[in-house]
């Protein structure tokens, strides 16, 4: 069976339609006639459903269309067992190159499983843009799914807090002398700067001091602008990042502390009674400025990582004071 | 028991040298009397064997002296059940803060256990520089010790090629439409178009394409000028650097895949019978520029990553076409 190739479209005369749409959801029927994307008819080239497109075998439609990404990934798709549709046949796609159906549905029911987005391992992809499933093509050829969610960061962790506890700003961190044992028992500020006394003085962060200073309960000599000018010398505008998801994460009553064992700016507990009984964290959290752009590798990095230590990946896009919240996983469809 | 500040040299007059050093490993003596360090006077200051250092109590003498990242790691060290001498006091420490040694030894004895460089997590880390072992203090106060070693960069993957098979350079990858098996089967270049079939055309990375045509197997029309050009376009220097140590590594006969699924540049395989029987991959390897500054939190991610999967994390640090090889851990003292 040949086709013909019209600008980006491959046509194929009637029974095509019959054939290849009714049965096994490829293309866009047009009467008895079919019009595909390249993609798809690359793929039934390839299967040896259609022998030629103008001429051109596989190998040369491949070369000519330049289709071989999304090529890849429809492919692995059905090989998945599932139909799924270029995005031009749908008018409900977004960002997405693909809508993949549930397994056993196609184009004909209304169920969409997927919104997917082919993306090469060298391309950024703009953290704002971060909507649809990502199937990251790697530089040989290898296919990873990241689902993208919104997760939610709520929690209980949750304690009334003392006031006017002195403190010392030291180099790149706040020492509280003499703080009430509450403070790091209860709502996990800071870090016992002798491990065997827990209710002796506390080592905190630049981020839990400038957080403590600005509610009221911590002060020192230097004061909350203090804290936070000690923050940008040693991380730029990071820092005020950093301290926006810090703020946004204790407002959701969500206890954050640092995540440098895993590479990530915090990990998180949503319900902590007692420093003493932590239980598991569930989020590791990366903070980034609201137009960031992905490099795909480093997300395989860091999903990689939260999965590996059993807990989810988080990013926080910052814009000012406003924050918004991401989560990335790996997928197996 | 008081002391003197000179300088940055404290001294506590006799008996102090039986006391602290003979029996304790603090300082260096100077007759029955004994120097220490700023840091070891901290210590004895916080353990209260030192009541004051000129008038000073320890808030004031760490706030004063300004050690107290060296002072966190000392303290743990000594928890630890370590005795250990500031660099000052030793003449072979190279580039370290601290020489560490083994549990139940001291100065006194000949055996030293670790080279120990204190850092922070804001700071960053030469490669060039990478020797001692790491004591990285977050901005928690907590310490990830990172040991830094030579791996042996090995293997026994060799396996006589074919020549001049054909292959076209499409997009960012080189296919190879009618390989020898044995390219992919038994010296495991590239990736099979369609994984039932693994007798058929098999898809390279750019990287694998340059170095097969560099060594006559592969021909293209574009040549592998063409592929290199071709990589240069879309990863600019990258490219030159990964090229060159993905050809070091097949020249001491390890085969190196895309590590991309965790992050890194490779994943190694030092003994390639079949592509069908890999066994573990062991290395994973992140290709810097031998001047390249690392982040300690990046260095935190990757290696907490290869410990999770069972992999030695290893950094090729790349000058030219000279590659230096370098493995960093994690390490409980």
């Amino acid at each position: 069976m040949d086709a013909t190739l019209d600008g980006d479209v491959v046509h194929v005369a009637g029974p095509a339609r019959e054939r290849f749409f009714d049965n096994r959801g490829y293309g866009s029927p047009d009467g008895d006639a079919l019009d595909l994307a390249p993609v798809e008819a690359a793929h039934l080239l390839f299967r040896g459903d259609i022998d030629r497109v103008d001429g051109m075998d596989f190998r040369s439609f491949l070369t000519t269309t330049d289709c071989t990404l999304d090529f890849l990934v429809y492919k692995d798709l059905r090989d998945r067992g599932f139909y799924l549709s270029p995005a031009r046949w749908r008018d409900d796609t977004g960002g997405a190159d693909f809508v993949v159906y549930p397994r056993g549905d196609g184009p004909w029911d209304g169920e969409v499983e997927y919104q997917m987005r082919v993306v090469g391992e060298r391309e950024r992809i703009d953290a704002d843009s971060l909507e649809e499933t990502l199937a990251v093509v790697d530089e040989e050829s290898e296919i990873t799914y990241l689902g993208v969610d919104t997760p939610d960061v709520t929690g209980s962790s949750d304690t009334d807090l003392p006031t006017e506890v002195g403190g010392a700003l030291l180099a790149d961190r706040v020492v509280l002398w003499n703080p009430p044992s509450e403070l790091y028992r209860q709502a996990f500020y800071g870090r016992p700067l002798d491990g065997r006394d827990a209710d002796g003085p506390i080592q905190c962060s630049l981020l839990e001091g400038a957080y403590l200073a600005e509610r009221g309960v911590v002060r020192v000599d230097a004061n909350h602008a203090g804290i936070v000018d000690r923050g940008r010398e040693v991380e730029g505008d990071r820092f005020d990042r950093r301290l926006a998801v810090y703020r946004a994460l204790r407002e959701r009553d969500v206890v954050p502390k640092t995540g440098f064992k895993f590479g990530s700016d915090f990990r998180t507990y949503a319900d902590v009674d007692s420093a003493d009984d932590l239980g598991h964290s569930e989020f590791l959290v990366r903070v980034v400025e609201a137009g960031h752009e992905f490099a795909p590798r480093d997300l395989a990095l860091d999903v990689r990582l939260a999965h590996g230590v059993r807990k989810t990946m988080v990013f926080a896009l910052v814009d000012g004071s406003e924050v918004e919240w991401l989560s990335l996983s790996r997928l197996t469809p």
